[in-house]
């Protein structure tokens, strides 16, 4: 079983945070910026990638100050780092970072995947002394800074994953800066993470995908609300989910197996048109959806 | 391959439609009935069903004039009867209203399968001759008249399954009731409906409530938006869906083994670690969501 601890716990409120320099500009990394100078709580906030025109459009957004296409310079004067690249990249990029940072600095990344970026980030000495892995669990289908928003952590859960290797005051500056951007802050083991968000999010999106491919063009005019918001998600980057499925094949394959069984039982159940089982099924699938809405309903430690 | 005639088609323009019954007064006929009235497009709305408290409630929200627990008063001076009954009662309340209603009346449904419909009805003579099978595509996770809107079926599209015995003139009168709420129409073959709607509309639900019963209430606090979006028609009622499935076996046995194997393609992909085929895999499943986006995008003729 899965153990989360903490739920709603929130780290010490964030007075300033000093220079934010954010690596990878997209979705999350410009929400980021965009909640730390909405909320006034950065001097700072420096943009850095690969892609002049990306940066360029970060700060006509608001969501960044400055920007930079060389990391060592940019984040040379950092407070805190936050890497929001894809999940392939994450490690490789903490490590530089950690490298080339201030002494002092906190380095944090927002990936859906925990396990194999805390394991790589851990090899390396300095890195394991500045890093605390975060995954603030909002995001879009949509990808790029265009559709970032300063309200797109307000009430998301945050996980962070520290390990025995994690300095306490990093970690309490990690709770602090993810609390300070509106999360509710969440601790628990990154395997745990990544077995748990398999089911939450990985299986979804793969259930989308293969449903969004199972209805063919010529019956699309007769879909509704079902079709609509269960292959919303299919819409997203192929690139960034190629990424995420990889980094958590184990406890993917595992909850695909989980959800193939589930789909089994309704479908022999459907073959002997049996309608007590079938109601069966459904209310137990029904009974599930309902204690979600009970969560989603009560009051949160805001 | 499924063919859909007469996409976009409407009615010739509804005047008024004199006395309208509605057998079945939950989320549809609590919405047809609301529509009406709001439109102005009928004299009155009766009411018919056997719980007197929901009937009152309809009374109380505007939905309709007035009610009878007596099918048999209720149709006897009605122009249209509208069947919004649970799909494995609507043939034998469309039989018993024709056989009560005046010379001239259409009887028409809103029943999310057709053919077994269709099948049975055709056996009566008397309602094969006032019958017009239909099917508006719009609902809702929940049930009972206090969920209905006037606006529910606007730009909706809504089915017709004429049959070489439906006379011409109650062909005619469907098309301009339905429109008349606001409804795109389509015509099909009953059994090309069904089967479109076990892709677009009954595998959908299967696949939310499979996936509501594989997530686990412990993890439930770090699902977002996809779990939240996907699993919603999870919430529906047992009894409506189970009948629904099985009024559609065959189709949806269909449908599922198709879902199925595009779900073997992502598990054989992510097995083999295979970068390639899951991106390709999920660029696949994109470009039909895109499709279906850009269908959504399209002015309609309303």
């Amino acid at each position: 079983m899965l153990r989360i601890a903490d739920l709603g716990e929130r780290g010490a409120p964030l007075d300033r945070v000093g220079t934010v320099a954010i690596i990878g500009v997209g979705l999350i990394g410009g929400s980021v910026g965009l909640a730390l100078r909405e909320r006034g709580l950065a001097d700072e906030v420096i943009g850095i990638g690969r892609d002049e025109a990306k940066l360029s459009e970060a700060v006509r957004l608001g969501a960044i100050d400055s920007v930079s296409t060389d990391a060592a310079r940019g984040v040379a004067r950092a407070d805190v780092v936050v890497v929001c690249t894809p999940v392939t990249r994450i490690a490789l990029d903490v490590r530089q970072a950690a490298s080339q940072a201030p002494e002092n600095v906190l380095v944090t990344d927002a990936g859906s995947t925990k396990q194999g970026i805390v394991e790589e980030v851990e090899r390396d000495e300095r890195a394991r002394q500045t890093f605390v892995a975060a995954h603030p669990i909002a995001g879009s289908e949509r990808h790029g800074v265009a559709h970032g928003r300063a309200d797109l952590f307000e009430g998301r859960a945050c996980v962070l994953t520290p390990t025995s290797h994690t300095p306490p005051d990093r970690l309490g500056r990690a709770r602090g800066f993810w609390a300070g951007l509106g999360c509710r802050m969440i601790e628990m083991e990154a395997a745990a993470h990544d077995e748990a968000l398999a089911l939450t999010s990985h299986l979804p999106h793969a259930v989308a995908a293969a449903l969004a491919a199972s209805v063919p063009p010529e019956v699309l005019a007769l879909t509704a609300g079902a079709y609509r918001d269960i292959t919303r998600v299919a819409g997203a980057d192929a690139t960034v989910w190629t990424a995420i499925f990889r980094a958590n094949r184990g406890p993917i394959l595992q909850a695909l197996a989980t959800f193939q069984s589930r789909l089994a039982a309704f479908q022999d159940a459907l073959s002997d048109d049996d309608e007590q089982a079938l109601h069966q099924w459904w209310e137990a699938a029904r009974a599930q959806r309902r204690e979600y809405e009970a969560l989603q309903a009560r009051p949160r430690h805001l």
